[in-house]
Parts: C-alpha cells; sequence; structure tokens
C-alpha cells in the first residue's frame, strides 16, 4: 500500500489558483434592512443619502445661542433634546435654549456653550465670553456629503460599520449571500465525547476524540463570518455513506471539507469518492508539512478539499489554503475581522523544511512579539498536547531560519499572562 | 442643569483597583466532561492522568518492526489500524505489521518503516536499510509524563486546548461558571431599526438607532467567550422602569452595564438609580475622553457600570476599564483569545489630552502596522461615521506623540485589503 494518489506537491499560491479558475464567488445577494447586513459581505458600493448632519446638531450638553451675541445674557426660550426634530420655536437676537448632545440646533443658533461654561439665573443664561460660530456643534453636511462613497462592495461590514452607517441615515443595504459549507469527518477510530470515564477508557484502548471538525467549525464563526457552517457530520471510513451525504449536501452547498480520509493510508477514500462522483481533481497534496495531503476536485460544478484529520494539520491546511480561498467565494476584498496572525522575531533558529506550523511560546517585548519554538517532542505532527504549553502557531516557510528572523504566528490565545512552565 | 455628578475623574487603573476591592470573582465551580469545558475558565490544575502515549504509537502509516531486525526481509504476520488496542498477535523476530499513524505498535515492535521506503512482495516487506529504534514512532511517555503539569487555574481553555487534552486522555475538568452580565441601553431617543424607509424617516426627524447595547454584546460574544450576556434590554429614560428592572437583574447576574443615561445631561438618571437602589458609589467619571461619564456603584453587592451612550464612547470605556474588570471577575490568569490590540506606528503626531480613542487607518508596513489619524472631521466625539473609513482605534494616552510613536490600535477590521479613498 503506498501513497500513490498524492502526486507532485503544490504550493499553496498554485492550489488557490486552479481552485479560483474553476469555481465562482457566490452570487446571490439580497436588499436587506441595514441591520441585517452586519457581518455580511457588501454587494454594492454604499453611497450617503444626504449631507450628515441635515441640519446643525450639538456636540455638547449645553446652550444653543447666536455666536454674535456673545458675551451676553441670554433669555432661555426653550429646550431641544436629542431625539426632537421640531421644537416649535428658534432662536431670536438675545435668546437661547437648553441643547443635548446630538440635538439637532433650533433655528437661528449657530453654536453651543457647554453647560459648565454659563451660569444660569431666573430664566437667563449668562454667558461672558465670546463663543465662536459653529463652536461645540457639528454644522450642517460638515461631516458627509450627499452621494459621498462610504463602502464599497466587497466590503464585510462590521457592527461598527451598521453603527456608523445607521448614524447618517443609511438603512439598507444589498449584500451577499453567506458562503455555505459542510464539514464532513470521517475515521472508524473516532468517537463522540461523553461521559468522562467511559471516553477516558475508549482513549486508552487506541480511539480518538473527534474533535478537528469542531476546531474547524470553531475557526469560522470566530474569523469568518461572511461562512456558515450548513452542516458537521461524522462518518465511518465508508465510501457509500460518505458519498452518499456528499451528493446530498452539493446542491446546497458552496463548498464541502473532508477531514481526515486524506492521510497516506486512507487517501484512497478521498479519490474513491472522487471517481464515483466523477469529480475533476485540482491538486493532489500540498507543498507543506503538516497538512500535505490537502487536496481537492470538483464535483458537480462544487469543490470537496480534503483536509488532514489532526487538529493542528488540518488548521493549518486551512489557514494556508482553504481561508484564502472562503474570502474569494465570499466576494471578500475588505473588512474581515483580522485573524490573529501576527509577527513575532525568533528567539532561536528553525532549519529548512516544507512550509508547516510549529508551536511556539510568545511574549510581548519592547519591540513586539517573541517567538520560541517548542521542545521537538511537542512538534511531532501527530502530537497535539503540545498545544496546552504554546501559545501560538508559528507557520514558516521552506526556508531556514536564524534568531531574530521574522515569522507569521497565529496567536492562539493572549500571550500576556503567566505560562505554565515546559516539563 | 450641569454635570453635577460626575466628581474628580478617576484613572482607569484606579477605578479598578477600586471595583476589585469591592467585589470578588466568580467562586462556583463544575465538574463538567471535557467538551463541555471549552471557553470556560479552568478552576484546577490539571495533571496529567497517565504517560503519554501509553505505548509506543506509530508516527507514520508503515511497518512496525523490531529495529534489530533492519535490514532485512520481514515476514509480515498483520495489520494495526488507528483505533485499535488489542490486535492479537506480536512482533517476533523476523516479523513486522502494517500500522497507521497513530495506531498501538502490536508488542515487540520498536520501530516504524514509513511505507514508501519499503518493497512489498508475496507477504514479505523488504527493508533495505537499518532503522533506527524508536524510528518514526511515539514511544511510551515520549510526550507526556504521569502527573505532569498541562494546564493551570485560571487558564481560559480554548478549542484547540480540549483538542490537545483529549489526546492524553483527559476527559473532564473543573471550571468556573461563566461571568453573567445584562446591558441595558436607555434613552428616550432611540429606535430599534426596521423597515428602512420608515427608519430612514426617524433618523431625519432625530431619533438615533440603538446600536451600542449591540455593539458590546458582539464585543463580549467575539474576545470574551467566559462572559454570557444574559440579557439585552432598551428602556425609556424612566427613573421607576429601568429600576424594575435592575431590582430584577441583580439576584441573576455578577455585573450590569448600563449604556446612556451617563451622558452629563442625563447622569442624573445613573444617581437617581444609585440613590434610589440604594448604591455605593465606586468612582464618578472616568480620567479618559470619550467614555468619561464611565462611572460605578455597587448595589446589593453587585456593581452597576454606566457607559456613555454613543458606540465608540461606550466601546473606549468598555475596553479600557469593563474588559479588565471581567478577566478579573471570571478569574482568567491566561489563555483569553487574543483581542486585536495591536502595535502601530503613528505616520503623524497626535496632540496632548485626555486617553481617549483616535479613528485610524492602518497600513501593514515592512516592520509592522502604521497608523494614520482620520481627519479631525471624524474624531468628533459624537460623530462614529468616520468608522466607515477606519480600519482600527489608537487607544492613546493623556501625553503628546509625535510621528513614529507608538500606540495600542484596536483593529476592526483586517487591514489588509483596498481602503476607500477618504473624501
Amino acid at each position: 500500500m503506498t501513497a500513490r494518489y498524492i502526486g507532485t506537491l503544490t504550493p499553496v499560491s498554485k492550489a488557490l489558483e486552479l481552485l479560483a479558475e474553476k469555481t465562482a464567488p457566490v452570487r446571490e445577494a439580497y436588499r436587506v434592512p441595514l441591520r441585517d447586513a452586519a457581518w455580511s459581505v457588501l454587494a454594492e458600493d454604499i453611497h450617503a443619502p444626504h449631507d450628515w448632519p441635515p441640519r446643525h446638531k450639538s456636540a455638547y450638553d449645553g446652550y444653543a445661542v447666536r455666536s454674535s451675541d456673545t458675551p451676553g445674557r441670554l433669555r432661555l426660550v426653550g429646550e431641544a433634546l436629542i431625539g426632537e426634530s421640531d421644537v416649535g420655536f428658534s432662536i431670536g437676537p438675545g435668546e437661547a435654549a437648553y441643547v443635548t448632545t446630538g440635538a439637532y440646533l433650533p433655528e437661528g443658533a449657530d453654536a453651543v456653550v457647554p453647560e459648565e461654561r454659563v451660569r444660569v439665573e431666573n430664566g437667563y443664561v449668562i454667558v461672558d465670553y465670546h463663543v465662536e460660530k459653529y463652536k461645540n456643534i457639528d454644522p450642517a453636511g460638515s461631516m458627509v456629503r450627499k452621494g459621498q462613497l462610504l463602502a464599497r462592495r466587497g466590503q464585510l461590514l462590521s457592527s461598527l460599520d451598521v453603527a456608523a452607517l445607521y448614524e447618517v441615515a443609511v438603512t439598507e443595504a444589498t449584500v451577499y449571500r453567506r458562503v455555505r459549507t459542510a464539514i464532513i469527518s470521517t475515521g472508524n477510530e473516532l468517537i463522540l465525547p461523553g461521559d468522562p470515564l467511559w471516553t477516558r477508557e475508549m482513549i486508552l484502548s487506541g480511539k480518538v476524540v473527534a474533535t478537528t471538525g469542531g476546531l474547524i467549525s470553531w475557526f469560522i464563526s470566530d474569523y469568518l463570518p461572511w461562512v456558515e457552517v450548513a452542516e458537521e457530520i461524522l462518518l465511518p471510513d465508508e465510501r457509500e455513506s460518505v458519498a452518499w451525504w456528499i451528493k446530498r449536501l452539493l446542491p446546497h452547498v458552496d463548498l464541502i471539507l473532508l477531514t481526515g480520509g486524506t492521510g497516506p493510508s486512507n487517501i484512497d477514500l478521498f479519490y474513491q469518492l472522487q471517481e464515483e462522483l466523477g469529480g475533476e481533481i485540482v491538486f493532489r497534496g500540498l507543498y507543506v508539512k503538516g497538512g500535505r495531503p490537502t487536496s481537492a476536485y470538483i464535483a458537480e460544478g462544487k469543490p470537496v478539499i480534503g483536509l488532514s484529520g489532526y487538529p493542528l494539520s488540518a488548521l493549518h491546511g486551512f489557514i494556508r489554503l482553504v481561508y484564502p480561498y472562503l474570502r474569494y467565494l465570499g466576494n471578500v476584498a475588505r473588512g474581515a475581522p483580522p485573524v490573529p496572525l501576527v509577527k513575532a522575531r525568533l528567539t532561536e533558529a528553525i532549519g529548512k523544511g516544507r512550509p508547516r506550523p510549529i508551536k511556539v511560546r510568545v511574549e510581548v517585548g519592547e519591540e513586539g512579539y517573541l517567538a520560541t519554538p517548542l521542545q521537538s517532542t511537542y512538534q511531532l505532527s501527530s502530537a497535539n498536547v503540545g498545544l496546552v504549553y504554546a501559545d501560538g502557531i508559528a507557520f514558516v516557510s521552506d526556508r531556514e531560519y536564524g534568531p531574530g528572523d521574522v515569522v507569521d504566528v497565529l496567536l492562539i490565545r493572549d500571550p500576556r499572562g503567566y505560562r505554565p512552565p515546559m516539563p
């Protein structure tokens, strides 16, 4: 038995290019109220529908005045609170009105005096200095001009974007539907974790808790809000049942991820499925270490990507290949939430090898992050236990690294705080 | 009307200290199956329950052999797949067995030859080189020794930690219950966003879409998995209804966050509530700009923290004060997911002022992040629209900054990718 189905290992950039050639990004888009557009990708440019603010707005709690009246003793004629549009009075010469932050100024007023800068006596406000025109207000049109470009097609709208756009009366948006994925984990050795004692017995007898699918699912839900995991399924290494599921899922999703079933020994299953489904191979094996069996084919126009069954190797293949591919499928040009990939300086050398994940401890130095590779025991590809000692995963390329060289590190936790001593 | 309830502004570190003096972290802890411990905080140290692996495990797909037999022509006596414990045979002199990655080696074997390094003929494996003892295997006890410290009290367990711990037969954990919070937004001007046309009319007439509570809730769900938002409520600026809700919530949560009702003009409501609830003031007003009204009191032993009603000011107060306080309440010593707070070099000067949030555009330079403050129009405290042009929020302290100085920036999106031109 040999790893006969793995061909020439394909570099990640080439694999991505091939996938993009053979598949198209999501095209369906919907017009939705803005609140429902949060964490979706814009399918249109958004321009300001109005000058903003449409009228002068107060930037402070205080008194709306005519600047030319100051300094002076001004008669209080009313108040204008945030949320009110038409207060039914205007500010004439020698008059003032109480206003709250964000309130429209009554007609006539062109400045605000903060409440802590005045005295109030018998219905009069005493302002003892000259207040400049437009002082302490947001003048009409000062923030945004009608027609101004606010956001572009391809931008993932965050909660903050939604708050900002609502402020200037943008209330709907056209967004792409989310990319739909399914994750199928296969492996006769896999168990669902349950009762702790039973689970421990199972593990000691050689069984493995199915965690890889859940890990990919967690990464998607935390960092890829434009992607939806429609199904997450655990199946035995049986061609028939996996094929049955893939056929049912293909019409409903944009991408199927298979974890397990791509190790050299069971790569067979992945390609047996490809033959059964009449799939077109995109690439066989990725030029990386830890994720090498990552492979892809197209069946019924949809990509099926096989990832390793090992958590860290699967995550490596996912972040290197599937993450950018999902940006492509989802039309994401800007605004994805920042994946915690940081630059860190190595404290020790790392030898040559294929691009691979290296578990590292991370410290925050004066100049930025410092990464120290874990002892080699914890670097074995089949050992994930080192993760509990690691703060991050360095993604190194195939060159040699010396101390002081900079690498990309995926922080898996905040590196501030204590670290348990390495045994 | 003056901001009479704001006293001497308290620096953040002092405010935190006062809160910690008057309140205790969560003490309740539960023993749960490990799968249910993901994203909870450990209430105990975890030690390895067994040597790991408990027996030699294969690190490759290949052939289990006695190293002393190599090179040689070895008789195949069976196979051992991952997930199998007792294969019913052992490896005697001159024998070998097929094994998959992660499988326990049959008794007698002490090394593995990868399948691509052998020839197989008529039930025999031909190994043409000497294989060293323990080559391509994870020897018994090589990864972890029984009793070894794996994780400590105060560690937030991630999905990766759970995968790693299950691997070595840790199957349960004692974790603290999550910190429970409630978020109450108050403001007569606030509306829930709905039908886009109606919402736009409301905004133009001065109403404001309630987004601040949702923003805090989003931040918690994305970055503070040890915290649960038990309730998120919108109420008018009416003392009675807010007091009614606070009284109902206090017995059930560890912390109440009030947004709005703390601006200088309506700070009254916050303190009227404090008086009605017999609350003990912790601090009145924070030494920051953008979040200044942030205040706190203790009622029935529980903290009630008032945040600004403005999204960005509320987020500022939250990240500076509430985020570290929630780490304290939740017993988090290590392992919180990395909030995307990065170090960035300023490309322009920033003048003196109170600690405050500054909207910035962020670029990725050779040496790290570069932050450029947005034009002042977009920095007004009541304007959030600038956020759509920003990639991050710089948290500056009260000193002066020159170009090249380093500031902390909360990335609000991945700064890679296009940025819309500033108007």
